[in-house]
């Protein structure tokens, strides 16, 4: 039985820095976390947070690099978005959207979001997560498929190095082998092709535009393989993220997407990190000039301040869904929290301050500024091999020798070294694996960006030389 | 292009209900709608809450039997959990848990947490939603049997009628037909047992205690045809909520129990519904006496104000996986908002408030004058079948004959009648089929539950006579 007395000590805040990794040690088990270097090196925790920054319970101060995790994209302490939270908590604190029932706060923040969608769409799906989003659009998917009289074509094709959420369909989606092991996944009907890793798999000597040519081979061939007609959709990031900072090369996305058109093959764009102004425009697929069918997002819908999920659904496929609605009765599939009042009010706020700040603007102008700022001060590093990139969403990947690409030996866990030199020096980065990536708040301003990169490259000194 | 133009015009809150109704209808793809019914009768739009009753945008109120979706537990517009909220997400409005990171809320909560526990736990690990949590589950329980040399027993029992949420592999696992058609689920290694359903299932004259022997019969029979080395783990929860609100027959769990450990396999208690005090003590598994391995909760844990859902890990499974650490590197699963410090800070809030308004107290006095209510008043009603349920979570299952509980023709949509009735007279309750549910916030007092009683069944009246 628990022991109740013991909550008694309990207040809001323990402030002991000591006493508060000791509790979370003890208590909870950690996302993506090594449970052995926790064990060794215990939790960093932090307090407060303010613009680019955060706090730890030391009292030692960081640039947050990341924005949490590419998220918090109107930086930390946001007072309007939080004045929207707690007037709309006051006023209606939590209602949902079955059976026909919704909110008004919810009304409005869907035909907001529409407003802002890069291409026609009909309607917004709800939810908590990217990972609940991605689930959702493979279960459409099928459901699209099954009710234009299409029931062979249910297969899934994502690429290597993709990232599309944690769940057992979307870690199987996604194509980090990491997620894989011990998990038995992938499980279901998902292909995965090559990643357009240019850096590090194209051929000596070939351009962007024909290694995309490769990789537009490469995808048909799997799809003639498999036959057309068993292939559902492709998803894919505009920027890969977590499995390594992967832009597409020049033309990717224009060969890819005639690939998909000709086979009748959804394009579904996971816009959870791209979405609302991380690339420098509105949308990763204006940045490249692709038209999704469907559309994930998260996690800048309300700057990470409340968990939401928005799926838009293209008339192409909703069209089907409505025609189908009276055969089909309740569509059954939702979530407790989709469309939560509160994160339709904390979206409502964020989607005002990134119109009023310029933020996408702000972007396109800092975001080319920390590009330059990394290669002028890493550019001829002899163990930084790679320098990539597109608005502020930045990936530095190491390397043993710069002219042969070779890499550092993974049990150095070099990448590790420099993130936490770099912590020591007060910035937050992120290692994926000896990539190093930045993904600040898109309110960061060149100051503030200047800053960043002195830190890294000092960083990168204390650990490379 | 999107218009942008057309944005300046919104200023939370638009008021006009018809205009509310209409941006609703063309933005907003429901969860579990019917999509031919909101098309025909349109949205019904909430705008505030206080206490047990929420007011739609015609400024008519209702008294909300359903507490939302079984989780504003500590009724509309508490005010202390807002302000935890304003106040953390002023102080520190996100962080993440990944790579040993944490934030101190975080931590009191994971505390708080295991604190509560109806058997010792070793761990939480946080996310957003039921359904992520589940998917949580079942991704640790596959690692734990690989970890533990046991790399075929990884299938998992579920029953028919059971709801575990709307992932892919999470709707596969909830045993409802209609979150399986038209997505070709269930997918994956699941399978599915009998529901504890006594009231439609049990033969002619067979007590409880026998029923129950029964479906512990059922269920070691597919362990056996199976093979108890294939089976990895069971999903249950306590009472039934969304497949009809079907409490187990008495000496189910002992039953159920009995067989699991026997044969190595892990009981996953459902808790999203039934923690916190729902059922009339803190856990459901406390009003049944049985041990699980882990549980999964969410809903109460924040009251709804905020998305959260925790996973309890037993020494049994955490010792297994920590064990393994310096093999598995990186465990390679989590969410951006697992452990979101607001999330936290409206926990620890509704944790202290559940435990100083004694809402496990009230529960067990109101729910018992809820169930007595309803059996005074329609307990001899022709076409009440059975009251059936456990503290405040109460079905009432309609019958065109109440001595051969014979059914309406589905196609009446008699339970729906019933349901649009009630919402006339002022009170939301929920119909599966034909049984209506309620499960109040807990902090409904006796008077509110005898209004909540009267208006059920002068709308029973309204439609059956």
């Amino acid at each position: 039985m628990a022991d109740f007395f013991a909550i008694e000590q309990e207040s809001p805040m323990i402030t002991d820095a000591a006493e508060l990794e000791r509790l979370d040690q003890k208590s909870q088990f950690h996302p993506f976390t090594s449970i052995a270097d926790l064990a060794k090196e215990g939790p960093t925790v932090m307090t407060s947070g303010q613009g680019v920054r955060v706090r730890d319970a030391h009292g030692r101060d960081y640039l947050d690099g990341m924005a949490g995790l590419w998220c918090v994209n109107l930086g930390y302490g946001r007072t309007e978005i939080t004045e929207a939270i707690t007037r709309q908590s006051e006023r209606l604190s939590f209602f949902h959207t079955f059976n026909g029932m919704t909110s008004d706060v919810v009304a409005e923040c869907a035909d907001a979001l529409l407003k802002r969608a890069p291409v026609p769409m009909s309607r917004v799906f709800f939810g908590a997560s990217g990972s609940d989003a991605n689930e959702t659009q493979l279960k459409l998917i099928w459901y699209y498929n099954n009710l234009r009289g299409k029931p062979e074509k249910k297969k899934i094709i994502a690429r290597w190095n993709s990232y599309h959420g944690s769940g057992v369909a979307t870690a199987s989606l996604t194509g980090l082998p990491g997620m894989h092991n011990y998990f038995d996944l992938p499980k279901g009907p998902i292909l995965h092709v090559s990643a357009p890793y240019y850096y590090r798999d194209a051929p000596e000597g070939m351009s962007e535009r024909d290694f995309s040519r490769k990789l537009a081979r490469e995808l048909e061939e799997v799809i003639e393989r498999e036959g057309a007609d068993t292939i559902a959709a492709f998803f894919a990031e505009a920027v890969m993220g977590a499995g390594g900072l992967i832009p597409p090369p020049e033309g990717y996305f224009d060969e890819i997407s005639a690939i998909l058109k000709k086979h009748d093959i959804l394009l579904v764009a996971d816009e959870v990190v791209s979405g609302f102004g991380r690339l420098g425009t509105y949308w990763g697929s204006q940045t490249y000039g692709y038209e999704p069918d469907l559309i994930t997002s998260a996690k800048g819908v309300t700057s990470g301040y409340f968990p939401m999920s928005v799926c838009f659904i293209s008339p192409k496929v909703w069209d089907v869904i409505e025609g189908a609605a009276a055969q089909t009765g309740i569509f059954g599939h939702g979530y407790t929290y989709s469309a939560h009042p509160v994160g339709a009010a904390a979206a409502l706020a964020a989607l005002k301050l990134i119109d009023e700040l310029e933020v996408v603007k702000n972007v396109a102008d800092v975001g080319p500024h920390l590009m330059n700022g990394l290669r002028d001060r890493l550019g001829q590093h002899p163990h930084v091999g790679d320098i990539r990139g597109q608005g502020l969403m930045v990936g530095i990947e190491l390397a043993k020798d710069r002219a042969t690409k070779e890499g550092f030996p993974p049990a150095n866990r070099t990448g590790r070294e420099v993130l936490k030199a770099a912590a020591k020096r007060g910035l937050i980065t992120r290692a994926l694996g000896d990539t190093l990536v930045f993904a600040p708040p898109l309110v960061i301003n060149r100051a503030e960006v200047d800053e960043l990169v002195d830190k890294f490259a000092l960083a990168v000194g204390d650990v490379l030389g």
